[in-house]
């Protein structure tokens, strides 16, 4: 076969091709990538089989420039990625130094002693380079073999998500020459999908210019709008269109992504810390999500104190003091109940913000006046509390997890101190 | 490369390789194939490019007795699968009589009328069989290429479903003969690492049949333990191993894994419901993930029914009763301020079991007495509430969710009526 692409990917684990667990590795591993405008054409994958691995690492190697291989660095017997390259490159394992003092290091954080199975994860290919693990045991490593570059990383998604971040693709990109100017411009956008975003582009930017190349990512819960341009010429014209688009997506547009996409929470939270100003939660359905996401977040008790999770009625009297006649006559899924918990949320906790979710997650517990998916959302301050009757069917993890952005998404837009309406609040709405 | 694997998968399409979705065609694949006994060992996934896609089968088809194509069989002007396989097999495309006349009926049944892109599904290498699809435009279809049996199947999952169900594993089904009786057997399995688990059973049930294949799978927070047997006579030492290690493992393990594995919070929660008790939680520095993860379990109202999350010292006092002194004097990260918040979430929720957590989760807020990752947790019943500090390094996220983990096991020993000491209380214990 000819040398047809330029990097190339290989995974290693039978939990990959026994159906065990979808690879959603090298779809991050990509994504990355293609932020340096590298593409990936080819990846195998294959069982933890020693003989196997070394002779793919063998072709591989001949066929890229750069080969990227993941997993097989765990310390059981069937973890051989470091054994499969020695064989392939023909050079013995080594016990390497830098490694060896990391898995000590990793040890001592953990209070536990190295033991024989940890200590194999520092014998590797004689003359590699040791690529850092912050967060894990196992070290990756590189080396060049035929003219190619390959690159050991974890199976561990976090390991390798931490790797790529701060090691390999800064590598990547200090490689990638000044002629390919591809500048990437992304945002972070809530409330409109990726068709009707495509949509409103081409009906209220009909002359936007092809030298400013668009892209869309869906993501959960918030979507990527990526512009990118390969020219210097091209990015003017991207100052234009930015823009504009500010003016016609207004507060669907999020954020503009330097770095590390923040999340939804994150946004709120940092808005609340620049304002001087606290949220609580009184959530029902989301049974504590929305506070778990908050409190994700380094740092935020500076705009968090306290949250409720109140999933019967007796609780949300008890501790919200909602009076039980609004929960008998108008129950739990209600304007009444939510303002109630809203309202006892911040009289609990003296917070400025608060956010009240009731709904119905399912899959049971759905009626035809209150179906599976309809959920009730209270959210403001003292002064200005609103509230909104919502149907959001789909999964019950679907279900919390959209909700709570848009919770947190209608905080957002309060502390913006916005007037405009949010797509979600007509295309969402119920009763 | 020598014939090293019986079954072998290629994939084709960008959008396997640039990260826009992951891929669970061949997880389905693999998992229909398991149920014959099949394994796939090997699998190569290439970008929509008829040249590499030429190659791959070539080379594939002399390495493997079957090979699966997956994806390719579209009508747009980038599925080129029928295309490679006639140029890797040196045969024309020809319009197939029967592709031809499924085409016309699947149009017909649509009310549309054949197009000239449909028209290209026609097009099939020569001499090949088709196999039959029921719900999409798209046949497969079968051929033997250097001694290889090759299958092609459409990309659209549910497409691919049928063909599995209906076609391709009946037609496996028939080949495979009795003596390959491939069993699986899985548990989840806590508070053991990997590489502990693995030292464990080499130390302690040094008899371990051979033909009983042990295999590991790392989780967040669960880990998974895998015995696979291939025969009759394995089946019955499987048991004897089954047996010995439930002993050995205790209530480290789990559970066995039927179907979907659960999660920690969901076993909690099933203990919660045969014992007809409830469990609430009081949360600082999970900031109400554990609450979160109970509530996304279904039904979870009859195990659950309030979860406190009290960020900050103020609101510990009053949402909980936490006597203001208590946290003056030993801090908000002590014995004292968790014990005291247990008893406060109990006496204000009714609910028979309580959990509570406070730590320094980091980045910052870490000091030489209490660094980042010391937690105090206290669990357990109101005539027995016990309590421990823990040293749980890493990242926020890592550390919230571990503690989550740890927490939950704590309340599943408590509710199983456990004495046996979790590993974790003395590998991660602090103070």
């Amino acid at each position: 076969m000819m040398k047809q692409t330029k990097v190339q990917l290989l995974l290693t684990g039978n939990e990959l091709l026994n159906g065990d667990i979808v690879d959603s590795n090298s779809a991050m591993i990509a994504r990355e990538l293609a932020e340096t405008g590298i593409e990936i054409k080819r990846k195998v994958t294959v069982s933890d089989d020693l003989s196997l691995l070394a002779a793919e690492i063998s072709h591989m190697s001949t066929m890229a420039d750069v080969l990227i291989i993941n997993g097989g660095l765990g310390p059981t017997t069937d973890d051989f990625t470091a054994q499969a390259l020695a064989q392939a490159m023909n050079v013995p394992l080594a016990q390497h130094e830098q490694a060896y003092r990391h898995l000590v290091a990793w040890c001592e954080q953990r209070g536990t002693r190295l033991n024989p199975a940890n200590l194999k994860q520092a014998l590797l290919p004689a003359g590699c380079d040791i690529i850092a693990n912050r967060i894990g045991s196992a070290v990756g490593f590189n080396v060049n073999h035929n003219n190619c570059e390959i690159y050991c990383t974890p199976g561990v998604p976090t390991e390798l998500k931490v790797m790529l971040d701060e090691q390999i693709v800064p590598a990547f990109t200090a490689k990638t020459t000044d002629k390919e100017k591809t500048k990437i411009t992304k945002f972070q956008i809530f409330g409109l999908g990726e068709s009707k975003l495509q949509q409103l582009i081409h009906d209220k930017l009909p002359d936007w210019p092809e030298s400013v190349e668009l892209g869309f990512r869906a993501g959960e819960p918030l979507l990527e709008l990526k512009l990118t341009t390969r020219s210097r010429a091209a990015e003017t014209e991207k100052a234009q269109c930015i823009t504009r688009l500010k003016t016609l997506l207004g507060q669907h547009m999020v954020a503009e992504i330097n770095d590390i996409p923040k999340s939804m929470a994150h946004h709120v939270l940092d808005k609340l810390i620049e304002k001087g100003q606290t949220l609580t939660t009184a959530e029902s359905c989301t049974g504590g999500l929305i506070a778990s996401l908050l409190t994700q977040i380094p740092g935020s008790s500076r705009g968090f104190e306290a949250g409720f999770v109140t999933y019967s009625n007796e609780m949300k009297s008890q501790m919200l003091a909602v009076n039980p006649q609004i929960l008998s006559n108008h129950g739990a899924v209600s304007r009444k109940t939510v303002l109630a918990m809203a309202k006892g949320a911040l009289d609990k906790s003296g917070a400025d913000y608060a956010i009240a979710v009731s709904g119905v997650a399912g899959p049971g517990g759905g009626s035809k006046e209150k179906p599976v998916g309809t959920v009730w959302l209270a959210w403001g301050n003292r002064t200005n509390l609103q509230c909104h009757c919502f149907l959001i069917p789909g999964t019950r993890l679907a279900f919390q997890r959209y909700v709570a952005a848009i919770a947190l998404d209608l905080i957002r837009r309060s502390l913006n101190e916005c007037d405009e309406q949010a797509n979600y609040l007509i295309e969402r709405s119920f009763k």
